[in-house]
């Protein structure tokens, strides 16, 4: 390895102490500083991202990935108006979150510390550059960022807006760190790194994301698949239920918190049936269904074990009738990725039994899956969405980005008191 | 590879479900049942350790090593109590942390869950088996077990009897599993199943822990050395500093968090610096010192580079007299282990700058470097002492072998209403 990424890293590392000791005030205005700051560059950004567009039309990329790719302004103003939220954000650092006085007399404090380094490695999107070195910066973290390669030079662009801004602001630049050169090596020093990289967040397809969980020697929090369920209890309210279905799958398909697969109880199914899969119809999405629901409706394609593991990420839906609601908890447990699941009904102990046997990182009682994100659930903003069970587990907002470590206070306390 | 551990594996995850779903209640009458049968079983148990004892002398071992692996009916009781001890901790399973009602009327909670499936990989000493399998089970977790070569027949001992008493208590024993068969591939299968390890947590010597973190795929939370420092600042109560030095190095020298390095400000040396050397040489310990200390005593060992990071584990002591709080802060982050930290200060501005200015796992005023301890922070019990700044950081107890997930209930909230 060139080592390249390692000095990148160190300086990192060291922009990062200053970070965490400027204090929740400057670390605010120095967001503040790179959201206008975003906003002043616009011209030189869009030019960049001009050029990436370019490149990518020259070697012919699908719609989707050049709209993912494409900035404008006011596209850019969204990705400032997002690092303004991250900056008017309650500061995590240094937050004491429990104080305890042992009967020794020491008073035990946890108090939430930085992580130190955190790397992201992402695909297309250039905002994501901004939106992560906010976050990361919010909790007195510096970040080392490699996007896709199709952005490289926006996010170049945005980067050293950022940078530029936390000059100006009395801190280092360092601490939000663009790898620039392209070379695919480069993410395998950065997963190598383990004494200089707290923390990995893969951000992408799932691609990218075993990508990443297969070389890294680092820690690693990633985002797998949502595949996530509606379950219809035999007690649910109809009308409820049909309204979480049109809002989990087709208010916004591509996202990882929109609905794969629709569960109903064999009790309602006969009634329930029909009127979803009119309604997934009427908005133009395809229903793959178990031989039970087909006897229902006519006309359905047939669901595969695939289908039932898929996300699809489009307007493409698995339904399956089933028996009772263990034969529910069983299907998720078996088929799910473990991020968000979904219970509509009217009976408050089948609403407990769903939530106490499902380890899934959010469970929803009659709310639609597409609230499965930081900002709907309180957090302010997110880093991304954790499927793996351990640190953080669900979105990710800034007080994830923090660890609790202890701080003890005594007046000359010891363990064995000489003659004790 | 085999897929033999695979297979436990796969058998210990099917069991944590049973464990998960028991309750809390539950789980303390297991955990009762546990410390009853190891007791009932002394008799098997000494017999199998006095086998590995006989292995241990006929090869050859330390005196520390054979100490380590030794059982007897009073270290036997201990490890029951230990166990008890477990049972009588609050269960963190479920336990609802934060609820928060957001503007559209959806409640949200954070409640914590077992993280699954548990791996421990420890040396020698065969009450590790019991002490991990009970913290595990407390939080809903089954335990994946692989201790020491030398200590493999006391460990399948007294695994045979946590599972006998959990199934007597209707739950899966293979909630306790030990991997019995000693060969090396065995721990870097264990190493490998991303998909059914959901924490690595290795216990030993340093080697172990690199060993671990090289080679693991699955998400590990190691347990490095513990280089900690006491800080004798201007202002210190030089009665109380000595107080914390001798508790802190003499009183265990061999555990993690003893001290390895004592630093003195300039200006109380001349008299704190005698004062310390005298006492440290009355209890055995050798003082490997600076060259300003070694111009205040005679005949004293010069210290290297080395002696600085070193956790000598042992009756030795590194010894330097800086100029200021500033350099004690420099030579910490630059010599230490991030595991625990000490001022001894009058002055509460210089220990509020050491607290911030130092991102150990543990940093500590006027107290003993030996209360870093599961026990002695209110934790109950630990399972180690994480200096890995992700999911838990210090001492480790039940609810950090959980993690939060969220849980939202609503009324049938949408996030895209109808015509909205």
């Amino acid at each position: 390895m060139s080592g390249y990424v390692r000095e990148l890293a160190l300086a990192a590392r060291e922009a990062q102490q200053a970070i965490a000791a400027a204090g929740a005030a400057r670390r605010s205005a120095a967001l503040e500083a790179m959201a206008d700051r975003i906003e002043a560059d616009t011209e030189a950004i869009l030019a960049a991202n001009a050029d990436d567009l370019a490149e990518a039309d020259s070697t012919g990329v699908t719609a989707a990935l050049r709209d993912r790719l494409r900035l404008d302004p006011e596209r850019l103003r969204a990705v400032a108006d997002g690092v303004r939220q991250v900056a008017a954000l309650p500061d995590p650092v240094g937050v004491v979150t429990r104080r305890e006085t042992r009967p020794n007399g020491l008073v035990v404090e946890r108090q939430r510390l930085p992580l130190g380094l955190i790397a992201m490695i992402y695909e297309a999107r250039p905002n994501v550059t901004a939106d992560a070195a906010a976050l990361c910066l919010r909790a007195g973290n510096a970040a080392l960022l490699r996007g896709g390669h199709e952005a490289r030079r926006s996010n170049s662009a945005i980067a050293a807006s950022l940078r530029a801004a936390l000059s100006d602001a009395g801190l280092p630049g360092a601490a939000v760190t663009v790898i620039e050169d392209p070379a695919r090596e480069h993410v395998l020093e950065l997963l190598s790194l383990r004494e200089l990289v707290d923390l990995a967040i893969p951000r992408g397809g799932e691609g990218l994301i075993r990508f990443v969980a297969e070389h890294a020697r680092v820690p690693v929090v990633a985002h797998y698949k949502g595949v996530c369920h509606l379950y219809v209890d035999a007690s649910a309210d109809p009308d409820l239920a049909l309204r979480l279905l049109i809002d989990g799958k087709t208010t916004r398909p591509g996202v990882c918190n929109a609905l794969e697969t629709l569960l109903v109880h064999a009790h309602c199914a006969s009634e329930f049936v029909p009127l979803a899969v009119a309604a997934l119809h009427a908005r133009g999405v395809e229903v793959r269904a178990c031989e039970r629901s087909r006897a229902l409706v006519e006309g359905l394609v047939p669901a595969t074990e695939a289908d039932y593991a898929a996300e699809f990420l489009d307007r493409l839906i698995a339904l399956r009738v089933i028996d009772d609601l263990d034969d529910a908890i069983a299907h998720i447990r078996n088929y799910g990725s473990n991020h968000t699941e979904v219970i509509a009904t009217r009976d408050p102990l089948a609403a407990q039994r769903f939530v106490d046997a499902l380890p899934s990182a959010v469970v929803m009682v009659n709310a639609s899956s597409r609230f499965s994100d930081g900002g709907e659930l309180g957090l302010g903003a997110e880093i991304g969405i954790s499927t793996t069970r351990l640190h953080a587990y669900g979105p990710m907002g800034a007080e994830a980005l923090t660890i609790e470590r202890f701080v003890v206070r005594g007046e000359g306390q010891v363990r064995h008191p000489p003659g004790g």
